[in-house]
């Protein structure tokens, strides 16, 4: 293990609660943590076992009481950081939760940077990048599947993948390098076939990998979502009802100001991320209120657009020039108020039958039809809990430039005299991959990554 | 120990942080935790020793793994609650957090209620109602000083002192009564004398108590206080400056739409609550803005105002009206811009001298006279840290009710006569104290006080 300071910070969400909590992890937790804290009847840390709690007082530099807490010590490798870690359990209030924090800092730790536990976790080997990198979607992950997704990776599932396609990489290269260097017979032809059997099985694997990204994303970062339609089709309501089913969850987007806020929806466990949902409940009126260019816009951000029409409203020129910005998307058309007389021609419109969605949103017909539309265009009928799902776009990249590097290996391996030139290929594929389990990327992009992690984890 | 259900609740503050805490309190907290929890190796939860820790996760019916999570165990009457306790450490993310809290629930736990954990304590006699109360103070407190006062509630110090008092008022009863009972020579007066004497004591300490009432309410409320004055005569630059040397505490009020907040800042330790500060920064233009009218309802609900006036300016007819609003008030006049010729005539105002202050707020001259006059006046120069603060409005009500009673009784003790009416006011202040403890309070009351506690705690 290697030798860090000793940092500090508030692992709990800021705020007012119950409980907040404020880690303590470096070889000097305990030796600094004894420096404030007073035990009931006096009793000191020195012999506290791993895993067990203590109560007491912190206390400043003048014994003036700060706070109730209950102390835990974790030692390490047997740690969230693989170091010794202390968590000082304190009352949850602002100012007392970074009082102790104070104490902390001035006993001799230092404060920890945005991700640098999860950073520690990974340098002393504990965990990779990747997994490393799945404690945060775990964080952050907007329904049940995401954050089973995430706590799969977490485990290293996508880890335990890459690090066996590494494995086989570095098999095939070991053979090529034996072949040019004793090169006898026909042994390169017999290599090159070997190798490129096997490279192309690598190939299939990195595919199949990459195939599962796009769901992956949706897992991670939910499909971005617009309603469109004119005023009065019945905008508001669908989303009414399903804000009505579902229990939607609003988060701060952070470092922006607080008009902007994400609202999220649980659609059968797939995160629907809606955009500017304020503006369409505040008015149906969204088409007409921010015009066509906005919508355009709008449209063009989205992962899946639900184009809602009026069933007993023709078709006119808007409508149809709304529907050509939609349809290099995935879209839904929903012909709401099924229930009025029909005075729409959909032929009007070049849809494909599939997408259209009849409804009666008032009379709660045909939303769940809405929903399994959804699941079957992003999952295909179902999420397969078995699977695993490449949800991180750095992972993705990652696997386009294996990928690339494995097609150059395999044309450099059907040239037989340039199976050293397929060796170099492959090395590049087996170090694309490990940049997503960390071990071939560089430090600053490491540093990178766990900047962008919330402070205390 | 009474039989309680068991109860469950999120005790982090929520949002997206490092860690969260589902805390699981009652007789089965142990049992429930049970059918969710898979240990690392399988190990069960059976033999796990108060304050004590296991790693492992927290599994759905089916098996599945919800999170990875550290379960920490307090048996009672050794827990927050003086019940067994079960606190679940698990990744600080909503959906994940809330996932964990459901699993509790179908496993047997009811949600609790909010301050129902702090509420247990109470009724399981671990704590009494001033010290559960001072648990939201601590939690709610604004600067260190509110902290630290709080901190002493919740150890008993103000318990301490009242159960002093009922015991003594017991004693006068007791005598009293007794001679009452058997009623012979001139018993009577002799016991009236030592009563009077005896009950005078009491008021007194009531008295003593009252008189701290004022700065109490400060120490945990803090210091309503606004900024009154004319355009560009330095409001902004006051409160920039005091904010750039504090650190200014943002809290959003509970119960209410995001644009209502609170400001704190904290002055030499008091903590100081702007009104409608966002007004002020926005624009000097407080007082043209909102108008005269509006800055007299602004005057009205402030505990302090600071009227700032510019020195290179007479004094005009507004200035006048409003001070005339401002005089029955704690006021200071800030006459900034010292730095620029005098063109202001202050006699024309009636202001007692020690109320003026003359500052540059732009060259940083008299910023510090400003807050050792706060200071001054409202702690009278320093707060002592062994001083009994009576920080809650209900301990002060109930407090006033006391003393009228102890008034009663020493009225009726002066007719020796109604030496038995005595001990009837002597009772009914022997309750009204009892009320701050809880020991003689309601059932409904109590329910009410907790019921404005935080969820979680």
């Amino acid at each position: 293990m290697k030798e860090f300071d000793t940092i500090a910070a508030v692992a709990t969400s800021i705020g007012e609660g119950g409980i907040s909590i404020i880690r303590v992890s470096g070889n000097d937790a305990l030796k600094i943590t004894k420096k404030i804290f007073v035990g009931k009847n006096d009793r000191k840390l020195d012999n506290i076992k791993s895993y067990t709690m203590r109560y007491g007082f912190i206390v400043d530099c003048d014994g003036n009481k700060i706070d109730e807490v209950i102390i835990s010590f974790m030692k390490g490798p047997r740690s969230f950081t693989a170091e010794d870690t202390i968590e000082i359990n304190c009352h949850g209030g602002v100012v007392v939760t970074n009082n102790i924090l104070n104490e902390v800092i001035r006993a001799g730790a230092r404060l920890a940077e945005p991700g640098e536990f999860t950073k520690r976790a990974f340098l002393n080997g504990r965990i990779d990048l990747s997994q490393a990198e799945a404690v945060i979607d775990i964080i952050r992950a907007k329904t049940e599947i995401s954050a089973r997704s995430a706590l799969q990776q977490s485990e290293g599932i996508i880890s335990k993948e890459i690090n066996e396609l590494r494995a086989h990489l570095l098999g095939i290269i070991a053979s090529i390098e034996a072949t040019v260097d004793y090169p006898e017979d026909e042994l390169e032809e017999v290599t090159a076939d070997i190798a490129t059997r096997k490279s192309s099985n690598i190939l299939m694997e990195i595919n199949r990998l990459l195939q599962s990204a796009d769901e992956g994303k949706i897992l991670r970062e939910g499909i971005t979502t617009t309603l469109v339609g004119k005023p009065n089709v019945g905008k508001s309501s669908l989303l009414n009802t399903i804000l009505k089913e579902t229990r939607a969850i609003v988060t701060d987007v952070p470092g922006t100001t607080r008009d902007i806020i994400e609202e999220y929806i649980n659609f059968k466990g797939i995160p629907i991320k809606l955009i500017d949902t304020a503006g369409i409940r505040e008015t149906e009126d969204v088409v007409e209120r921010i015009g066509v260019e906005k919508s355009r816009q709008m449209i063009e951000m989205a992962d899946l657009v639900l184009f809602v029409l009026d069933n007993s409203r023709p078709i006119d020129e808007e409508d149809k020039e709304i529907f050509e910005y939609i349809k290099p998307k995935n879209y839904l058309v929903i012909i709401n108020k099924i229930d009025l007389d029909k005075e729409m021609d959909i032929s009007e419109l070049d849809i494909e039958k599939s997408r259209i969605i009849k409804t009666s949103i008032k009379g709660e017909v045909g939303i769940d039809k809405i929903k399994q539309r959804i699941e079957e265009m992003f999952f295909g009928g179902k999420i397969d809990y078995s699977d695993v799902y490449v949800t991180n776009n750095r992972h993705k990249q990652a696997l386009i430039r294996a990928k690339e590097s494995m097609r150059h290996a395999i044309d450099a391996l059907s040239v037989t005299l340039a199976i050293d030139l397929a060796s170099i290929d492959l090395r590049d594929a087996w170090r694309h991959l490990g940049e997503i389990t960390g071990d071939t990327l560089e430090e600053d992009i490491i540093d990178k990554i766990f900047a962008e992690f919330c402070l205390g984890k």
